[in-house]
């Protein structure tokens, strides 16, 4: 099939959706490395995991070997409401930019939670409703998971409770009345409702508070509170295995008009969407069946892959969750407050990790006016506003497709466009009056962060 | 083809798109009254017109014979990247309210000005540009038109000034951003830029502005700079005319699946969604072929149909545009502060005022509160949280599904989800707080308003 046949968007019917989700560990040679107990070092037994997650969701965090989970009913139903999302042929873009790449991007930001992360949300709160739990608790920074879970546990009847970033709560009253409207308890973190968080405000009486410490809050809660389960949006394996939806409907679009891409690009924070996004072609990269370049975007301000440390470290500010091995700036990390939007997590997935460590993908990170310079062209050609987040993976998009303008090759490149950036104004509207900066942290506040990390070998 | 087989979402394919618009006055039998020069109460000329409108668009405006005109490429084009908008079948809300009823909404909200706006928007600013102008002026209340005509100008190159009423310019800061984004330029009406701003103010100096007096500026500015026309996203024949790919892409693919409604719902401010949505249905009911209920939803607050006389009068505050016969609250007339979103205007399209007058559509006032109730569980049921203004719709459809419950009717449903509530989250607030409040104005203050009606035969 010829490119012109090819439409602005690929919508899946129903039935081309996938049935199931796809579990990359599986076909990985040398597997994530486990999550330790921080008392014992030693892997984190179902047993020990069971008080913080719900059942059903520690088998798929655990399980490295099969590689498809049927996705139940109940979950492909929520995701008729919203899915298949998009992918979109960047007409508009390619003309622009005046380059001969052809460029793909896979639009998640069409469901009210203006992100992916309504993927795993949904399947999660499925998972604990049917534990027969009464609600979960969670943490969220920018606000589109504690959104995205808002949505899923309004539509299973659970109660949701969510630890927000303080700065957020403040900056982006909006996004609290959203989770409001979907019935969600919304909280400030650090508070004084948890142990940990009063602990953290007396050790820092002024902070904003980090995704870190949200966490730690969000996990204390749910372990104290009967019925309850902390739920996580991003570097888990199992919001992985969920979010590998993104990368199996791209996949099979792509697939119905005979495209193969070249380059495979995604911002990432803690990996849920690039996760998702490349797991179907990371695993034909893995079994040797295709080859792609991969790419994750992540910030200047926020630089895991490219700056971190590959190495055992906490999750959370608190320590009170287990060591996970990937690539971190340390847990007492807290990006700089000029940094606009999510992608602010000190750690990575370990799957992902692993990937990049095994040198399978690259890592590129990008500053701050830059981004939002690549977000306001986007939305002017393309007519969708992005996200902050979303906006890093368009960046270097629109990068990868000058080099190709340069070189005068016709590569394929897809990248994710996560979600919208209609929570994101205040942001916008510092970079159209001048005031945004960048920031880029010092080789001494790296170091001085990697100084906290746990003596593991 | 039974409703078992009916996806969640309709999606037409990109040759399944009309390539046409409908101009329902073609098929009307006693056409809408005509735009009329103040001054001389004769109907406006071409020529009169040519100051204020783009060419083209008057054709469109005066032609009431023509049923189709082609889609220009151009605008084809631009449609791709954000149309077709599914027709979703509401099985979650169906299930909710245990009726036998099988509901459809046609969603408008996808795009990022939020609204249905854009359908008008891209065809307007096409026109300008074609007519090698440099820029258009306009007014906006709630935000969405003017955030769509920013998007079509800054697609096509075009400058764009915005007059958008003071307490929305004040609350919504985020609109406002959104449309910098895109490039326009946004002016708090009124303002001391125009002669009738100043005199406004200097009459009411504490004056939050309304949609009218607005109207008033950007006509103005329009008309006394060289190179710039007025567009307007409501009301006008030209605007009916765009919009009607709402309903024909409903009306495909209702066909596509054998699915004839029995009941079609939108909201009413000055007609833009309403008309465009109905606009295939009623040319079938005026020429005899089928019959539907048509219904008018418009706030209590500002109940033009329900409340209105069906007069001429003027279209804006400052008088300085032709009148217009429609069902009006005469052209002085404010909705109360605390009216939440758009709907605000004081009158009506001409086109839809003459089907009304016939009898060939019904009207339903609503209550603010009532309206945000039906908003809330509609987001928690359906996934997608709406636009005050499309809540409107979505308050009548429940009514009438719940009346289809007592009956044991099965009548198939279908109403126009304008717009997503992203920018609309004060209101929402209010309402969660219980802060929320009714206003129907008197028949006292209707009456001072009508009194101002200009006395035309």
């Amino acid at each position: 099939m010829t490119n012109q046949t090819i439409p602005y968007k690929i919508y899946l019917s129903e039935n081309e959706m996938p049935k199931q989700w796809y579990n990359l560990r599986a076909d990985m040679k040398i597997k994530p490395a486990p999550l330790l107990n921080p008392a014992t070092l030693k892997p984190m037994t179902p047993q020990e995991l069971a008080p913080v997650f719900c059942e059903e969701l520690i088998r798929q965090e655990l399980d490295d070997t099969t590689a498809y989970f049927d996705i139940p009913e109940e979950i492909a139903n929520f995701y008729k409401m919203y899915r298949p999302s998009p992918l979109v042929r960047a007409y508009c873009l390619e003309q622009k930019l005046q380059t001969p790449a052809k460029i793909y991007y896979k639009f998640e930001g069409n469901n009210t939670s203006g992100s992916h992360k309504l993927n795993s949300a949904i399947a999660q709160a499925y998972y604990a409703k049917k534990q027969g739990l009464k609600g979960v608790t969670t943490e969220t920074g920018a606000g589109q998971w504690g959104t995205a879970l808002s949505m899923a546990c309004s539509y299973f009847g659970l109660d949701c409770k969510v630890y927000m970033v303080k700065v957020s709560y403040e900056q982006k009253p909006f996004r609290r009345e959203v989770m409001r409207t979907y019935g969600a308890s919304v909280t400030p973190s650090p508070s004084m409702e948890t142990q940990v968080g009063q602990r953290i405000l007396a050790a820092h009486p002024g902070t904003t508070g980090s995704l870190g410490c949200a966490i730690s809050e969000a996990v204390e809660k749910a372990t104290t509170t009967p019925g309850y389960r902390y739920v996580l949006g991003s570097v888990l394996n199992q919001v992985l295995l969920h979010q590998s939806i993104i990368g199996l409907e791209t996949k099979a679009a792509l697939d119905k008009y005979g495209v193969k891409p070249d380059i495979i690009i995604g911002c990432a924070g803690g990996g849920s969407n690039l996760g998702g996004l490349i797991a179907p072609f990371m695993g034909q990269k893995l079994r040797g069946e295709a080859d792609y370049r991969i790419i994750a975007v992540e910030p200047a301000s926020c630089p895991s892959f490219t700056r971190g440390r590959y190495a055992y470290d906490f999750c959370d500010t608190g320590m009170v969750c287990p060591l996970s091995k990937m690539y971190t700036l340390g847990s007492g990390f807290i990006p700089s407050a000029n940094h606009a939007g999510g992608l602010r997590y000190h750690g990575m997935s370990t799957t992902l990790s692993e990937l990049y460590h095994e040198g399978l993908m690259e890592a590129v990170s990008v500053a701050q006016t830059s981004v939002f310079e690549a977000a306001e062209e986007f939305a002017r050609i393309e007519g969708i506003l992005p996200a902050p987040e979303s906006s890093h993976a368009i960046r270097v998009a629109i990068d990868e497709a000058m080099r190709c303008k340069q070189t005068g090759e016709e590569k394929t490149i897809v990248f994710g466009l996560t979600g919208t950036g209609y929570f994101d104004m205040v942001a916008y509207e510092k970079f159209h009056d001048g005031l945004m900066t960048d920031y880029i942290p010092s080789d001494e506040d790296l170091a001085a962060s990697f100084a906290g990390l746990p003596k593991v070998d």
